[in-house]
């Protein structure tokens, strides 16, 4: 068995979340469109489970909409909002994930916005004076999109100084949670963010399900077009032991959330000292006071590091370079360019979940002395 | 328990299919886009169930494309064509799927496309004469976009000859046959078709899972930008358990082939003799040699015909009246409406599977019986 530091790119499947989706895999099969029992039933367990997401976030069940992944939620609030709420401008940054600097960029291309990237302070924090620079701009009616938490090198938007300056200058904001929700807790009622956005898989619920948070004052039209199913605002027929899932997953992280967020802070500290104690010249790519989840080490040039993550993995430990939804290899990630590291250094992340344990990371350290050391 | 026959809304899990989920719920949980030991194991499962599919189909793997669903194939095949291969005039029925007419519909309210209705027949069929008309028009590079079979009434597309008018004609043609995957065989080397849909739940696969077909000289972009996953086709961390799920589903569909639509053959045309012999006035809204899987009944006008549907739901059947899509409704289908029925009729879809048995089928006719005669 593998000691899984993956966690920012996917994690295990909770076996609570698991034996909440299967009786609806099992026996609870209606399609949640159809007027019979079958249907009401999964259209009573869907509603349920939005009611019960909306109040986690302090926002009306129907601002939030199921998808198919924080991706596509993503793709949503920004495809959208350029086609339906008169955005001509967006402003975001170079180190987003790339399910949205890809498609910034791709309506930049097409002509359809102007695209200003902000600056970035040398540990990939927004400049924020940049920021409000490009708002006091006023380009035409703009979208802000950055994301809550890298999900590289953990660092971490003021959410609210951000909002504050969206209100100013009256713009529309995008925030890209996936990396955060679950993992701390966020009241919508208290700050104003037009679309967040939400992926199961990272806080041990379902692949292929998410939702987005739309603002009832942002009225944008569907992406995807068909049916009536959520409100007229995403067609399909809903996965439903998905969503059941999310939902289940997600009461499970709120629960729980001081305890495990204690518990995984102790890990990656630990992780942390010891990294920076018993191997020289070690950095880290992330803030101390950054995402709690994601540890990004860059190790000193060498020759070693080519073969370093192989060798990780070679010695039974699943970490990765940049994210996994980029190459996945430890060279040439947009994040980490920012940094401006030295050449031939490398960067690892190592992120946790609540299922690692301190031996594991003990383990791991010893491990990767062997490797780089050895 | 309900006696189940509304199959073209949803079907029942295949426990099968369950049983060839549950590993990747409980033990191989790697994103696929990882490069250690646990994402590749998925990745390699992911890329097994696409050469599998893709030799059901007689196409190459590179030209399946993983998706949320059909409702998200139908949308990504319209919508990316007329984006990216310069098409300005859509040719489609008003009896789609919604996930099509409502798409169609967007492209031409916004300006992007001419939209022109083919005629159809008096039972729902498509007017070929007319088709072949429109297409001589030449108003633009043409997407031809019809279902394979209706989800309502069951009429049937020659694919063949929809497919050499195209060819003709130089149109491009999207075929929606989230109906008739795994229910009839369907060879796309032997006949040209540009774009398919499929959703995995209609043939005791998950929801929340399908795929779409693009042949490799349609070179389209992605609806949903992102990730580099299916090739930059479609972005977003792959729902691997729904993706496994529908490999397996389509797997035992086309190994079962001859004998499940034999089976569900003899207990429609079972359903049809009796209650044509024994309800005065029943007409079909379906071809007798259309799609076998539904058997779509006009129950002559009667006061009774308002509560249909919900006495059938209180006698223990499910039913529908037009799509589960739609309203759920026994009043105001699209689909129904061409037909042309005398008023205050109402249609019934009742829809089968392999898991309906002949005995189901008397009780069912027996308790309608009792509604509309008693």
């Amino acid at each position: 068995m593998h000691i899984y530091l993956d966690n920012a790119a996917t994690t295990a499947l909770d076996p609570k979340v698991v034996d909440a989706m299967l009786p609806f895999m099992q026996h609870h099969y209606g399609n949640p469109s159809s007027i019979h029992a079958l249907g009401r039933e999964t259209r009573a367990a869907i509603e349920r489970a939005r009611k019960q997401i909306a109040g986690i976030f302090h926002v009306s069940p129907g601002e939030i909409f199921f998808t198919s992944g924080g991706t596509e939620a993503n793709n949503m609030a920004i495809q959208c909002s350029v086609r339906d709420l008169g955005v001509t401008h967006i402003i975001s940054s170079s180190i987003e994930h790339h399910a949205v600097t890809h498609t910034v960029e791709a309506l930049a291309k097409s002509g359809q916005i102007q695209l200003s990237w902000v600056h970035l302070l040398p540990d990939g924090s927004v400049d924020y004076a940049h920021l409000e620079q490009l708002l006091a701009e006023k380009k035409g009616k703009t979208l802000v999109s950055l994301m809550h938490a890298n999900n590289e090198i953990g660092v971490l938007l003021d959410i609210q100084r951000v909002s504050n300056l969206c209100i100013q200058y009256e713009a529309y904001f995008h925030c890209d949670t996936v990396q955060t929700i679950a993992h701390y807790p966020l009241d919508l009622s208290q700050v104003k963010v037009h679309f967040i956005s939400c992926a199961a898989h990272k806080f041990h619920g379902p692949k292929g399900v998410g939702f987005i948070y739309i603002s009832s004052d942002a009225q944008i039209k569907p992406l995807i077009h068909g049916g009536a199913q959520e409100r007229n605002m995403r067609a399909g027929t809903e996965n439903l032991y998905g969503i059941i899932g999310l939902a289940k997953a997600l009461e499970l992280a709120y629960a729980e959330l001081d305890t495990t967020s204690t518990y995984i802070r102790s890990l990656r500290t630990h992780m942390a000292n010891r990294l920076e104690k018993e191997i020289p010249g070690i950095l880290f790519n992330c803030p101390a006071d950054g995402l709690y989840t994601v540890l990004n080490v860059n190790f000193p040039p060498s020759e070693k590091n080519d073969m370093l993550l192989f060798n990780l993995d070679i010695a039974g430990i699943a970490a990765s370079g940049g994210s996994a939804c980029s190459s996945g290899s430890n060279v040439g990630s947009h994040v980490i360019a920012v940094l401006n590291r030295p050449e031939q250094s490398a960067a690892v992340r190592f992120s946790f979940s609540k299922f690692n344990t301190m031996e594991e990371i003990d383990t791991v350290v010893d491990k990767v002395k062997e490797i780089v050391l050895g």
